[in-house]
């Protein structure tokens, strides 16, 4: 199976599936969405993740439920009910964007194009999904094309969380040039931090690399020092979930971390940035409020029991900024952005 | 309690008692030692770990293997029991060095003071296991002392691993300072990575220092880079297993990447190192062989489910080397060593 066939969101045939990320590694499980319950719970479970999916999902989900309303029926009872299912659907998740931007574009579509039969509604909005999640997939090939120009044939490449084919459309964001360098025979050794507390790189980046054939090797998150050391890393690529205006950029935690050592140890440190993410309305990453979870993640979950004792303080940031200094080039999909990230950020998006 | 009450190892009113590591954090269970097979299992299955407290443990262990011998028995039968359990507890963990020290240094003892009773032996050996947990505590006690000298009251400190008052006979080396603070009023706020694989800080360090009293806060070790971005520490602290003559240090693994975070963000990093783990024979850190453990600890260990692929690849480095010129001093029970660390440790063990 090629790993492009795995997309965490499909329709094909009439039919809805979203891959079960939450029995990964261990199972692979495609669930058919037939209702919008099934497309809330999805969503709120994790089943689908990453913020390009939960997009791709919604904007389908939103599809699904509506699709089942009679084709001669009432086209103001079809905008009600629309309405009400987008409202639904985007309580899900309330700080994910790409949820709501993708009900709220359906619905815009909907209201702009005014179709004058149920029918020429349902097709529409069809087509926005399609759209949603194809202009999603180009994106991500934009950058996996714009990021492979800056790698060679053979080269060891790090990287942290999950920022792949199965948090997107398709292809990821920064396993994007990995994947097109696969198909090219690039022959890329990959390590893949595991990424404490939820373990994205082991459950996800591992699966879906090594089902791609990507020669990839799984590492604790403290051993980046030490493959680098090693002299196994030729560059350093990870995802971002919000990029300041000067550059400084929000991912995963521990980014910061592995950026600063990429630094140390002469490895160039690249960021894979859509321009979505880009806010220019936020001045530096000081201005980025970082979200801080329960402490049961590192200590209770996925464990047969506690490692820690009961009661232990904790602190668990969601996120770290990596200074915009670490950043050796943003990959976005209208091309590749060197610093002064201030200046350039600002041009790219004119 | 006071945490100066968690000696690993001891030996009070005819009784040995072992403190199981394994158990912890959830259950803090003391084994009684009544054989030489129980010390042997114990340090095998590291219910006893570190190795000053592995040292301890023989030593005491050899002694309670000859101490039912009759006081009236032949000499020459004693001696030959003792050899014997000797070479049977060496064989618990091959690798540990300070275990086979400890075994030899009570043989040595016996066969150069020449008892003239078996009564006479016992008192000895129990004397010098007496002597060797002595030492170590008294090291342990000048490390804190010494280290102590370079902190002051209200710091934040991170810590990697477990160096504490478990891994020796008291105290701990790198965690020494912290209780020795504490005992003063200090009000350290310390930060404990969790040390994957094996999780010894989340397990162990959070444990004991929170059961001293102590404000501790556990983290995954890929956010040490956020809590010194947020001015959270004004110090690093960890042990060291082996420092080469160049002042190259190697321990647990991460700890490399602690170090190298630690100067970017302008932090001080000290590494506790006993004069006994400085190998001047050893040139510098590239001439330490790192031992690669199980890929299991890193994916499937401690968890409910395996977190990776089936035959996912691994790298599972046991240590890392930390460069000389990451660390900021290195304290011994001896004193404070300064860079040059070339010529100034040489000084120091001359």
């Amino acid at each position: 199976m090629h790993v492009f066939d795995i997309a965490p969101v499909r329709y094909t045939d009439g039919t809805m599936l979203i891959l079960d990320q939450t029995r990964l590694p261990g199972e692979e499980v495609y669930i058919e969405i037939e209702t919008k319950e099934a497309v809330f719970e999805a969503i709120q479970k994790l089943r689908v993740r990453g913020a390009p999916a939960i997009g791709v999902a919604a904007a389908y989900g939103l599809y699904v439920a509506v699709r089942d309303f009679p084709e001669t029926g009432d086209l103001v009872e079809f905008a009600k009910m629309l309405q009400e299912a987008g409202t639904y659907l985007a309580a899900a998740r309330p700080t994910a964007v790409n949820l709501s931007w993708a009900i709220t574009r359906m619905q815009t579509r909907f209201t702009e194009q005014q179709p004058k039969s149920v029918g020429e509604a349902k097709a529409l909005l069809f087509a926005e999904a399609e759209a949603i999640r194809a202009e999603d997939e180009a994106a991500c090939y934009a950058m996996g094309a714009h990021g492979l120009s800056l790698l060679k044939p053979g080269m060891g490449i790090l990287t942290h969380c999950n920022a792949g084919t199965i948090a997107t459309a398709r292809y990821g964001t920064c396993l994007s040039p990995i994947y097109l360098g696969q198909e090219r025979g690039y022959g890329f050794r990959v390590f893949a931090d595991e990424t404490r507390p939820l373990l994205q790189g082991a459950r996800l980046t591992s699966w879906e690399l090594s089902k791609a054939g990507v020669d990839v090797t799984l590492i604790c998150d403290n051993m980046a020092s030490i493959v680098m050391k090693n002299g196994w890393i030729d560059a350093v690529v990870t995802g971002c979930d919000r990029m300041a205006a000067n550059g400084d950029g929000a991912n995963k935690i521990g980014t910061s971390g592995v950026a600063i050592l990429a630094k140390a140890y002469g490895i160039p440190f690249y960021m894979y940035v859509p321009t979505s993410t880009i806010d220019l309305e936020t001045a530096t990453g000081d201005d980025i409020i970082i979200e801080e979870r329960d402490g049961e993640e590192i200590y209770r979950m996925w464990y047969e029991k506690p490692m820690a004792p009961a009661g232990i303080k904790t602190y668990n940031p969601a996120f770290d900024v990596t200074k915009a200094e670490y950043i050796t080039a943003v990959i976005t999909e209208k091309g590749i952005v060197r610093p002064p990230y201030g200046e350039n950020l600002k041009k790219l998006l004119k």
